[in-house]
């Protein structure tokens, strides 16, 4: 049997998320359905993690078994021809048995839109999180450095998350762009909590807002309790760029 | 009375176009609606130009009378708190009784947006015209110099279009971007007959596909012919940039 493995962009907007669900059409539903279609049996896809429900994905990440012979890039034309225009697959090629895309990974990046006008804008209103308050960028940026490193992320994961360890190693955090335009929150870690990402996003506008300071971000950090951070980005900011094997 | 002169920006992906129509919903009408639930009365806005279905706009101009004394920055606000995400308010201000969004327009500019991948994007599907062939950019813009000057458009107006007099004055049109990548087409002219631009961009990509050379695209320009030239350029890609008053 092949072991296939694919690389799915998506607008997340119109999705429940990528895992399937009773209630909403998923990413990972339509994927299926659509790669059943062509290699003519039933396809269980994994990914490499699950995005929540209108989070998008650049370099999404999954892999399915198959008794198939259509060479991949018959499989590439084969199946976009098919996906919705929300839904694309970037790369299709034959991988060891033993890859997984959830078990193998290393790491993965997200990135997270911010766009700070004055005035909404109505293009592109999919893609960004919109705040028309002034934003302290280099301050935001600075703060956020204290997250780099092996630590107990609680203060940021899903208030209803379950009982699972909280600790991940964030790589890498920075926070880039114009005060008054486009604004990128850039995060590498081992892996993430669910709303992990929105949650830090969230408590980093506080800072760039001046509704609280550095020290007081630190603080909610080291207090591993999510009651004391901000709010949840909303999901039309996020995006998953990257999922790393090696 | 006041005349209001507002710039507005919309995602023209899910209306019917700018016009009120009686099957689906228009721009103009959601605009109508809104801005009459904070004047408190019925209002008559005027468009600089209709915009076709699945169009979109970064400057739209449109004016209304009303008798409220609402400032404008207070109107900017209300308005936008009342609008769907697809569609802004950027500017809002009291002009002179005689300005009229149409008659006073002295040019209109419209950007046309290709996305030149192998692989179609899933997000920005709404904003771009997606093509796979390699696409021969110098070549379209050389060819497309011929279109600048006061000229019959007859080649390029909808098949549908009525009777009226088909001459326009294009004063610059210039294709810029990278083969592979993001393709722009800018064009300014005193007026656009209906699907005008689409259709000059439709047939300039047969150029850059090397199915027309330059010379048979002037040979469609002199024809005057609609049937001549090329495919109608999909609505997705096209926005209406500026419209220019003085």
């Amino acid at each position: 049997m092949r072991n296939i493995r694919i690389v799915i962009e998506y607008d997340g907007t119109d999705y429940c998320g990528w895992q399937i669900q009773p209630n909403g059409i998923s990413i990972q539903e339509v994927l299926e359905n659509t790669i059943a279609g062509i290699t003519q049996e039933p396809v269980r896809l994994t990914g490499s993690g699950r995005t929540d429900a209108g989070v998008h994905a650049l370099n999404q990440v999954a892999n399915f078994m198959t008794h198939s012979s259509i060479p991949c890039s018959n499989l590439l034309k084969g199946i976009n021809s098919l996906l919705p225009c929300d839904i694309s697959v970037k790369e299709v090629r034959d991988v060891d048995e033993n890859f997984h895309a959830r078990y193998s990974a290393k790491s993965k990046a997200y990135l997270y839109r911010i766009n700070n006008c004055s005035v909404r804008s109505a293009l592109g209103y999919r893609y960004a999180w919109h705040i028309s308050e002034s934003i302290n960028i280099e301050t935001m940026d600075e703060s956020s450095r204290v997250l780099v490193g092996t630590h107990d992320f609680s203060s940021f994961c899903a208030s209803d998350g379950d009982s699972e360890n909280h600790i991940r190693t964030v790589t890498s955090i920075g926070i880039s762009g114009v005060a008054g335009g486009s604004i990128e929150v850039h995060v590498e870690a081992n892996g993430f909590l669910r709303y992990m990402v929105r949650n830090i996003v969230g408590t980093l506008v506080d800072i760039g807002k001046r509704k609280i300071t550095a020290d007081e971000f630190r603080q909610i950090f080291e207090a591993r309790d999510r009651t004391k951070a901000g709010i949840t980005a909303p999901p039309q900011g996020l995006y998953l760029k990257e999922v790393k094997y090696i």
